[in-house]
This record gives C-alpha cells, structure tokens and sequence, in this order.
C-alpha cells in the first residue's frame, strides 16, 4: 500500500466537512489504495462536536483512514501536509455588514496563511472554499511569501458543475456531454458563467440554445443557485459542495482531460485584462500538477463587460482587507 | 460505459440519504465506471426537501448519474430496481412505547415488501438500514411471497464495523488488520459483538485483551455506540451508517476476501440453533452474490447465553408483529 498523504481540513465540524470527512476515509480523493492521514482544525467552541464526527469516522472501520488529528491551533493542523481543504469561515451573522464578514475571515485566512508558510509541505496544494473564498485564498497566499502562489487555489468548481447540470437539462443530454463549460471571476453573483465556448455533443452550446436562455435564465440561475438551494433545503449546499472540492482537488493532482478544461480560481497573470495578482476563476488546463490558465479565446464585448464586473468586485474586496497583504 | 443499474433509496430526504446519494452519485457503489438511474421514495410532507437535495444530486454534474425519479408511491420506487435501500423508518416519538413503533413500521415495510414482491427485479438485493431492522425486513420478506428470502438482508455492518474500530485502537493496529470479527443477532443493544473467533494480525483477538475489558468494556461500547454518537453529536449515526450500508451491499455484490467474512442480518437457516426464519445477523461468506453463513464455529456456555438473549428478543419483535406475516 502507498504512503499515507497527509491532508487538512478547516472547519471540520462543519455541514461540508460532514460530507467531505467520509468520502476522504472512503478514498474518492485519490482513490482505494492511498491511505490518508487527517488533520482537522477546528475552533475550541466546535471541539465537542467534531469528537462525535470523529467517533463516526473511526466507526466506518476504513482501510484508508490511518490516523486522525484533531486540533484548534493552524500551526499543528498544517504541520507537514500535502493538501489543505480551508473550508472554515465565518458565516455571515444577522446585521452583519459585507464589510465586516470580509475583515472578519480575512484574519483567520492571515492568520491560516501564516501556519501554511511556516509548517506546510512546499509543494501543498491548498482550496479555499470558505467565503469569500476568492479573497480568502489571496490573503492566505500573501500570507504565505515562502509558498508560491501556485499552492492556492479557490473553488469555482461548485458554479462549474452547476453550469454542466443546467446546461445538460436543457439541453436533454447528460453532464458528460457537456464541455469547455467556463466560470470568470469571483465566487459570487458576479460571477460569469460562460457558453460561448461550450461545446455540447461537440456541437456549439450556444448554437442550441436561443440567447435570451442564455442571458436571462442560465447566467442568473448559475450565478443565484447557492440561495435558491437555500431556500430549497433550509440549508446552504453541503453535499454538493464537498463533491466538487473533490473534484477540483482530484483535477488539480490527475490532470484535466485531453480537449477539455476546469474552471478554478487562481492567481491572475494578467490573461484577458485580468489585474495581475487577484484570484479570479479562469478556464485551466492541469498536466502534473501544474495549472495553465487557457490563452487565446476570443472573448465579446458581452462577455468582457460581464468578466471585467467580477474583476471589480474583487477589486473591491481586496482594497476591503489591504492592510493585511503586506 | 456499462448499463446503468436502478437503485432505490427509501427515506430519501434523511440525514443518512443525504450522506449516502452523493456517495452513489460518486461511484462509491460498485465503481467509477458504473452508472446508476436513482429511485428516491419520500413521504408526501417531506417532498419539498427532497426537491433541494436533488437540486444540488443535479449540481454534481456526475458523469455517473444518468437519472433521479422521486415518487412517494413504491410500487413507483421499486419498479425494476436492482438494489434497494430501504433507510426511512418512522423514529420513535416522545412518549411513545417500543410497541407502537414496531407497529407503524410494521405496516410501512409490509407495504414496501408487497410493491417489492410485485415491481423490483427477481434478483434484486434489499438491505433494511431503518429500524428495527431485522424486523422490519422479516416483514418485508413475508409480504413478499414471490422473492427469494435470499433477495432481503438487514444491516450489521455498522455494528461490525464498530467493533473492528473499536479492537483494532485497543490493540494499537489498523481496522485492516483485525479479520473475523462477528456480531449475533439483533441490532439492537441486545446483538453481541464476539471476539471469540476474532484474529488481530493473525493472533487470536483474546489472547491480546483481557477477558474483563472484552465483557466490560468491549461488549456494552459496540452494543451501546448509536446512543454514545448521538450524546457526542447531538443526532443520530449518519456518515457513519451510510457508509457501512454501502460497505454492505457492495461486498454482497463483490464478494468477502477470502479468509475474512462479515456480519449480516439474514434469514435464519437453524444454524447455531437459531430459530429458523428469524431475521438474525449471522457471520457469512459471500461469493458471486450468494450468501453463506459460516458453519462449525465453537460456541462456548458465555456466547450461546448472549446469541439467544438476542434471539428471543427478536422473536418477542416477530410476535408483536405476527398479523402481518401472513
């Protein structure tokens, strides 16, 4: 059997990590002969609570679960681990302004950054799906000079699929059929999610359905899914949240497939006017590990107003929380 | 890719649904290559939850998913399927007595063995999660004259798989490395999880603890555990017992690794004396889909007083129910 991998997660009491925790034990991270070893951090307030998710991981008797580590404190969580699932935030509370969730989570993701730069694996591939996960992932990895900023990551990949369901309802055909779906931007509603280069059955996505679809009913409905799936549950997405973590996890370690792409938030290099240094979702190609943001598609002027929204929005958000990128 | 194989889950809108349709979504059944068409039977009040989860079932954008069906009627659910699930049960309500309880689901699962018996595939496998299961599913199989009693099988597993947790962090090993493990009779407090036979990295389980902690410690913490989760967790077994259902029902399918055999609740042959036709959880091998239960283990005066205490309890269930036995 393979050497244990050692991996993070934050928020590990919480409803994604509920969901995720299991299917790490069960191996669909890197599959049923790569045993894991968890590290999870937790706030002390949640620690009674994760001992009973604990009690239930040991109780699945798992092949691949070798140990378990339980702590409060990043710097013993992120000793020495391959890959950081930071799912921990703070949820936005009753009269809280935007402003103060931003300052509230830019700290933990300071102070998370720090610990990653001091004890984490050089070559760790972090995801942030905490929100604001985009800006989250940009102050952990400011935080975190001795890492390189490919190590960071946040999660578009939860709006990706979004998009292939949508699209593969519509269309009668399944997800599978769907291809070079493309999420730019922020983890937010001003998030854009893009057709004109998806391909269906091979066929031009946009040549199958009318525009006014794709304007008035997929964009909204990609960019609106986390609040109507609220409103659907009475509760925000946990499992399909925690699958798509694992799918952009096993992406960025397996590759992406040949002809097709994933949509991931990474650090921008400047492609399509993008200002160099957010964490913006890009379309990316992954080939051992390493993420290449798609060069050379055509973009419109629709799109380049709706790309360069998000792009303010991040903007924003980082003037917000500047005083802690050094 | 293979034909997609029709899997019914019952009590689909529940917290152990919830952990296990992603998990049947993710391949973790009988693989990345087999597709599954999801049967999902609820109740009519609990119709608008279910909608959410499949909203975010739809959001996994799995290549693997080709179809959900939801309907509260089960000769719906059950039309054609391979495997069922059957999780919903009515839990027990403040103030009510075992008896009521056992009588309400009683009914339920009469009424599901009938739209079995009439709908589901002759070679269907049915596991029975919802309690009290052993019960539920001797129910099931009386009600359904036209299956084999060999199509029905209630849940163990999780109990099975707590005790190898629970010897392996005594003996300072991996659940890997503990084989032979039983547990007799009901699930319920009165099952009795036996080392007797027990082999820790090929030493006799009862050579490596002393008989005190196996009778005082070992015994009364697997018996006990679904209470100890739910004091810890502040609910009920959920990623935990979905994972044991699949571990289950996949190794029914896939077969026991020769040497080792697992726990499962079937109908009684006589072995061990065991009143024929009680629903029982018995040690088996399982090989091409066709269960054994293990033959000539000694039993000594300590095993046999425990095996029929359960055994009686389960016949004092079978006499509570006997109108609906046919």
């Amino acid at each position: 059997m393979k050497t244990p991998i050692d991996v993070a997660v934050t928020g590990a009491a919480g409803q994604i990590s509920y969901q995720l925790l299991f299917r790490l034990a069960a191996g669909n991270f890197l599959g049923n002969d790569q045993p894991v070893i968890l590290h999870l951090l937790e706030i002390p307030s949640a620690m009674d609570a994760l001992k009973g998710i604990i009690m239930e991981l040991n109780d699945c008797a798992s092949p691949l679960l070798h140990r378990i580590e339980i702590t409060d404190d990043p710097m013993v969580a992120f000793k020495n681990v391959d890959f950081a699932f930071l799912i921990g935030a703070k949820p936005r509370g009753p009269g809280m302004e935007r402003r103060d969730l931003l300052a509230d989570n830019a700290n933990i993701f300071a102070h998370q950054g720090k610990a990653l730069n001091a004890v984490a694996r050089r070559d760790v591939k972090i995801l942030v799906t905490g929100n604001p996960a985009n800006t989250n992932a940009l102050i952990a990895m400011h935080n975190a000079p001795d890492l390189k900023p490919e190590n960071f990551s946040a999660m578009s990949r939860l709006d990706h699929n979004r998009g292939l369901a949508q699209l593969a309802e519509k269309c009668g055909v399944l997800p599978l059929d769907v291809k070079n779906m493309i999420i730019w931007g922020n983890h937010s509603t001003s998030q854009y999610p893009d057709l004109h280069h998806t391909k269906v059955k091979g066929q031009d996505a946009l040549s199958l359905v009318d525009q006014r679809w794709f304007e008035q009913q997929f964009i909204p409905t990609v960019q609106d899914r986390g609040t109507a799936i609220i409103k659907a549950r009475g509760q925000s997405s946990a499992g399909s949240a925690a699958h798509a973590a694992l799918d952009q996890m096993r992406n960025w370690v397996q590759g992406t497939e040949a002809g097709d792409w994933v949509s991931m938030g990474v650090r921008s290099d400047g492609s399509y006017g993008i200002k160099k240094g957010l964490v913006y979702s890009f379309p990316v190609t992954i080939e051992n590990g390493k993420v290449s943001i798609v060069q050379g598609l055509t973009i419109n002027k629709f799109s380049a107003e709706r790309m360069k929204a998000s792009e303010n929005e991040l903007k924003e958000e980082r003037e917000a929380v500047k005083h802690l990128l050094g």
